[in-house]
């Protein structure tokens, strides 16, 4: 029952260019903040007082990409309400239900396949095709839902944006970093509405006292994605396409209108888009640094890190002939002008626990 | 939590040889015999009454393989349980949740990608990957089951028939044809095993009154399987690939460890089977013959048929290289000597409703 809209995974199989071998910057920041989640559910969950009759803990996670984040993420809160279990008593031990979801176009099948042996004995596993912006799921069918690292990428780039006779036409750029104010208006449009359909539709498939627990990236207010390494190397891809089109490997005009549908919106903002939906209480939100910020990322990790998360979207648009080129050329780049991160402004990590009235 | 078992899919993706254009057989099948079934969940269906409150209906088919039969199956239950929800007074409109399940290496990704565009509007989605001999659902999540086709693929080849000391050791067959009495014996004890495993994951995973609609091959009581056309179509199969060994394409000892997993019950050992279990009982029970049976099947029609649902199991066993030259040699030795269907005895079509106490 999922509305329509763009459809990029993440790179899928387990080749090395694949989401599974390129995930570790998504992984230490679901690592870096799950310790305060797993206190809160610890000391707060109430699930299981309010039904003792419960048979089944059913746990989704949004967005769930290719492993192994996805398992990680879904393992830590079994962990932890095994844990709360174990503290109360139970007549009927809990079975647990994991729901992967993902866009119908995700790699379900290299989904199954790495599952770790072990999480058959400790869940059943479903995989569920659809876009979270959109219900995908029963009403009331969910007691814990989980999201890492998804709610940048935005149901679809605002048309406006590629739209030459707008004002918010995008032209010299192939996201939204912040340079243009009518750009960066368009997608925050675009980011709002998304974000009040994804906690609609969540709030629907969520039980009364049940959980939602999103992790993801924004920015520090007053902070503008050119600021920012992740803005950095996308302007840097869009020199490199540049520089494809004048070699003749694309055209100009592919470019002007191409765009990532993909926003970081600064804590302020996220938060106030959160706070629109009344059907939820923020138990827990807190805003950190990413554990791998401080560091100098090389150039090789940068590079095949956006190889996974942006080649579907690249394909999707240049055919899939430019991605190999593009990235050596987007290497040799770097190579070349290496990203001083220490000189640029911090992307953050937002971590927050919903809880459904 | 599925045991591990053998695991070998309908060919997967849409091309030419996919089981998604050659599955027409099944179809017929379903076709045949859904409207008796129709007719018994209009009269007897009372879950609806029992539980006014219920918001979500679930349904489950049971090695759904890809589509199309799969979405045709479900959609049928959906609408007669529509029907016979617009017959009551009911507070909350019914939302409906179908898991297709098959084996984890099922291709799921080509049957999320084929689900018929309305389908979305019926109901949510979800794939469960793992072996049907074993719980891949929560204890009493699913309010019907269904299962088309899939029951005479057994959990594994019983080993006795692979072990040249064994007095049941099926040299010179791939299959069991009801030759020797011994290899008979051994897979008719698998194929209760496995029944026995089957109904009793399936009495857990369905909720009281819930139904189990069971749809499949079996042979009238005192015919053997060499007598009917699939028995026939497989031992020339066999025969095929004795030929291939002669010319060295494979080798004889290679034929001599392979057998098919499957295994066609008799109409009165499949009563048997299934009233072993204690959990159901048995609703409505017809042995009829397929549609198709009284029809000349057309030699293109059994090869691609025959391709479509072997050539995983005969890869994984011979490896890749030889299912092109065994179908070739195949097609060609059904047009030299075409399959009397007139002659053949029947094998026959069983439909099941069983209802959970």
């Amino acid at each position: 029952m999922s509305t329509s809209s763009q459809s990029y995974p993440m790179s899928g199989g387990d080749d090395k260019h694949s989401y599974i071998h390129n995930s570790s910057y998504q992984k230490a920041g679901i690592d870096g903040v799950q310790e305060k989640a797993r206190q809160y559910i610890l000391k707060n969950l109430d699930l299981l007082n309010m039904n003792p009759n419960l048979s089944t803990f059913t746990i989704a996670d949004f967005g769930c990409s290719i492993g192994p984040n996805t398992f990680h993420a879904v393992q830590n809160i079994i962990d932890i309400v095994k844990l709360k279990e174990s503290q109360e008593n139970r007549f009927v031990p809990l079975e647990f239900q994991v729901y992967f979801n993902d866009l119908p176009n995700n790699d379900f099948n290299t989904l199954f396949r790495t599952q770790p042996p072990s999480s058959g004995q400790e869940y059943f596993s479903v995989g569920v095709p659809g876009s979270f912006y959109g219900r995908v799921l029963p009403r009331n069918s969910i007691h814990i839902g989980n999201t890492s690292f998804t709610t940048h990428w935005l149901s679809k780039v605002p048309e406006e944006v590629c739209d030459k006779k707008s004002p918010a036409w995008n032209k010299n750029y192939i996201h939204c970093n912040d340079l243009i104010e009518e750009v960066t208006e368009a997608y925050k449009v675009q980011f709002t509405k998304d974000m009040r359909v994804f906690l609609k539709a969540r709030a629907e498939e969520l039980v009364a006292g049940g959980l939602m627990i999103a992790l993801g990236q924004c920015l520090p207010d007053g902070v503008a994605m050119y600021e920012t390494w992740p803005g950095i190397v996308k302007d840097t891809i869009g020199d490199c396409l540049q520089d494809m089109a004048t070699l003749g490997l694309t055209t100009e005009e592919k470019i002007e209108m191409f765009n990532l549908p993909v926003y970081f919106p600064q804590s302020s903002e996220l938060k106030g888009a959160i706070e629109q939906n009344k059907s939820f209480t923020i138990e827990m939100m807190e805003i950190v640094s990413h554990p791998l910020e401080a560091m100098q990322l090389s150039n090789n990790f940068v590079t095949s890190m956006y190889r996974a998360i942006l080649s579907t979207v690249i394909e999707e648009h240049f055919g899939d002939s430019v991605v190999d080129e593009l990235f050596r050329r987007f290497a040799e780049k770097l190579s070349k002008h290496p990203i001083d991160f220490e000189k640029c402004k911090k992307q953050m990590v937002y971590h927050i626990v919903l809880k459904r009235k």
